[in-house]
């Protein structure tokens, strides 16, 4: 069944209207009818099966059936930080982050950030990507739409690392010393709760200056197999193995 | 250091040659020099430092220094057999499953696959897969370019099974039950040197018939989490997994 999540100003008792792109996606493309049923969400942990009462101009009523239970979030909260990357890779990567279970995303600037975050196109730009990670996970049946943090700096990102307890920093010249313990061994410190804050350079990777200063504040950097990964695949390995760790191994 | 993957007829005891658009790649790209090094691979385990010694017109001839070690392939043999999905995303999967160790891509037209493969296109289409997968290999740093497989269908994805040890299928119904158990008991019964089979269906996911085909062929039907992941996501996450699971948990 179809998802949306609506804000919670949008839910009256059991009651809930659907407002612009939702709406139209409902009545333009799912091409709906009065009687048809969505799940909706408030972005909360709340997920109801709603019927469709009424197509207006813009926006859709709904009447709340049935609550539904959703157990669709990671046992531990895991943050991405990447480093900026080129072109459209941040976009691939909260959409696929979102499917793979991330919380929030954080980018940064990396010394070796080619691209820059212009600060013009940054409203927008932060919009496009909080769209896509909705829209990522009404697809993927999460409970909470990630957060995309406001891009920051290297500075911000050790501020940021202060309220965690688990950090890991994806570092491909360990992958090359064939460093082949270290993120297994972090997870295992782990249980259910926990807030994992995992770091990935941009194209170029880390510096080998802010590489330092991450062990230095309490950082492990990890090999993640001897296979050299991308800037945008790092993530998706990292979230699919603490997902196999935390949720499948049993 | 930049890799190549040369086939072994242009290797002669020390002397290698380099053609087409790899030569290109070096001279026109890289803009490399005599006297440059760079590392060419067999495809065959070996991996070898080689100094430029003529850039001619379309090839490169060089020179072996040294032979390096390498050990980027994964211990057991993973097999992508995937249901055609639409647009470019195989093209996607060949690339991201190439540096997450894959080492065969076999896709095969599901039930619900509304992807064709176009049969006049098929030899284009093939030859652009592999390219993808060796630029894929070199930049990963593998050993071995995986293999592109011919489509086929889904009676061919069951005379290929009988090779494989451990079958594994990508079950989003498990998912919606939350059945969290069975990927990583495939796992565990693996050892190094096994070859495992995972199947994952296209967009719409495979249909009730053939799952249960697959079932009564021996194959483990397994969620990967609570999340339903879109189809290109799927092999990700089981290759990263399986990374994790055989490569790093120590």
């Amino acid at each position: 069944m179809q998802r949306y999540f609506v804000t919670s100003e949008d839910w009256r008792g059991d009651r809930v209207t659907i407002r612009d792109e939702d709406a139209k996606h409902i009545s333009k493309v799912m091409r709906m009818q009065v009687g048809d049923n969505i799940i909706c969400c408030d972005n909360n942990g709340r997920a109801s099966v709603c019927e469709i009462i009424d197509l207006g101009a813009g926006t859709v009523e709904v009447q709340v059936i049935q609550d539904v239970e959703m157990h669709a979030e990671m046992p531990v909260k895991v943050t991405i930080a990447q480093g900026l990357p080129k072109s459209d890779k941040l976009e691939f990567i909260v959409q696929k982050g979102t499917e793979l279970g991330a919380s929030i995303f954080f980018p940064f600037s990396a010394d070796r950030s080619v691209a820059k975050w212009d600060d013009k196109k940054a409203v927008k730009k932060r919009e496009r990507l909080e769209k896509i990670a909705k829209e990522a996970a009404e697809q993927s049946h999460r409970n909470k739409i990630p957060e995309v943090l406001t891009p920051g700096t290297f500075s911000d990102l050790l501020k940021l690392a202060q309220q965690y307890k688990i950090k890991i920093v994806a570092f491909e010249e360990e992958a090359k010393q064939q460093e082949l313990t270290r993120f297994a061994s972090a997870l295992n410190t782990g249980t259910e709760g926990d807030s994992i804050l995992c770091v990935i350079g941009p194209e170029g990777g880390l510096s080998e200056q802010e590489a330092t200063c991450l062990k230095e504040h309490g950082f492990q950097l990890c090999g993640l197999g001897p296979r050299i990964l991308r800037t945008e695949t790092a993530p998706l390995y990292m979230l699919s193995a603490i997902s196999y760790h935390f949720e499948l191994k049993g």
